[in-house]
């Protein structure tokens, strides 16, 4: 086996499969094939890609090097159970997942980031978190994860888990944030590109600063007569809600002992 | 008068005087001094823009062009009440606060970004919103604004209100779930810089595809096991209580008719 060229086979059709099927292909990596329950989404990923596509589990090869796991959350367990005869590393893709023991060789390859077919992905730094209950797979994977990205780290299954709770909470949550501030503007036909700058220097400030030293704005001065009138602009209860939770909980950050 | 070479008086010394104060003097506006109850804080921008300090409201001069009222919400009425007999315009910078009647030329000069001491301000991106009454001093508004930044516009009172809201929730909101996020991370010692590329990806990602297509994760597909286990790893009360308003909410946006 060179350690360079893995054989591989992508499991799954989604965001990640689409996405892991795309640059280890271009790095050089030997993807032999895809297998997905959506045969639709496989043959789109194979061709794309020239790789085979595999119609049933059972078609591919127990010899491979890896096997990527790259499945919702729910069905880990089940694909991983019907990969225990293989003879290669089974990684699963999920972050919040533990690491399975049903394979010969069970493994977890994370790529922290939100993917969607059509965003095209910056490889080199993504975080990619790897585990291993075996010191020669951990080194393997340290390898393969090294040529896709600088940042690879290995993380235990707890760990994992908690990375996975912050980023769903900073990616997920912030998305909706801004989905509801978004439909303030729209609601009065004011452009939302106004927000952009402002949203770079959100993040650019929390990163440098840390979010603590990064804070600003009326509930971080106790400023009761704009959140008052911020809560008379929105029509909507459960923003109004949520408007509210939020500038309690920053009042009572910066001002408990008032 | 020049047009293009004001008189500015600046009130007020937080972190709008004091950024406003640096790129007026640097544009070469004729920055003629500063007025701020706090003397320390003022008396340290005077010296770094090499400006004069005025002791009293009523030693600034009443034949400037403008008097740019950079003080919290709460304080403009008050202030610009005192301006009262001033010839030039008086615009306050303010999200929240309504153009003011008291001055005898009014108006609104409104930076939409996040402004702190510690981070140098990329002025040409920043929306200004500008308003006033007068289609004379909206032009020279305009022309003065354009020299700072590329992104001037016109909004009303209430326009600008709905704006600053829709501020507030994007970055002050945002930068409260980051630290909550980060806060997660550093009780189980992992690394807050795991996060970075995807902060940096959830924002160019809502900007580019728009928040509603950009949503991805657990509540986006209504995956209740991985929700569970999330809420089961909060400790603390208001942050299960967020993680679940904000799971109902996605869930509830993309899954109503199921």
């Amino acid at each position: 086996m060179k350690k360079t060229e893995p054989k591989i086979c992508i499991i799954g059709s989604g965001n990640v499969a689409f996405h892991f099927t795309q640059i280890l292909t271009q790095t050089g990596f030997n993807v032999v094939g895809i297998y997905a329950r959506n045969h639709i989404a496989s043959l789109q990923i194979a061709q794309q890609n020239s790789i085979k596509i595999f119609e049933k589990i059972s078609e591919i090869p127990t010899d491979l090097d890896l096997y990527l796991v790259c499945v919702s959350d729910d069905a880990v367990v089940n694909v991983v159970n019907e990969l225990k005869e293989v003879e290669g590393i089974v990684a699963h893709t999920s972050g919040s997942v533990a690491i399975q023991n049903s394979a010969k060789r069970n493994a977890v390859f994370y790529p922290l980031q939100t993917f969607s077919k059509s965003r095209k992905v910056v490889w080199g730094e993504i975080p990619i978190l790897i585990e291993s209950d075996r010191k020669n797979d951990l080194e393997l994977l340290q390898i393969w994860a090294s040529k896709i990205s600088e940042k690879v780290s290995v993380l235990n299954s707890e760990q994992r888990k908690s990375l996975h709770l912050a980023a769903v909470m900073c990616n997920n949550f912030t998305n909706h944030l801004l989905e509801l501030s978004f439909e303030i503007l729209e609601k009065k036909n004011i452009s939302t590109f106004f927000l952009h700058p402002l949203l770079k220097e959100t993040i650019s400030k929390a990163m440098e600063l840390g979010p603590k030293n990064a804070q600003t704005g009326p509930a971080k001065r106790n400023d009761i007569k704009v959140i008052n009138e911020h809560l008379k602009l929105l029509e909507n209860d459960e923003v109004r809600n949520l408007y509210q939770f939020f500038s309690q909980a920053i009042i009572k950050k910066y001002h408990k002992n008032e």
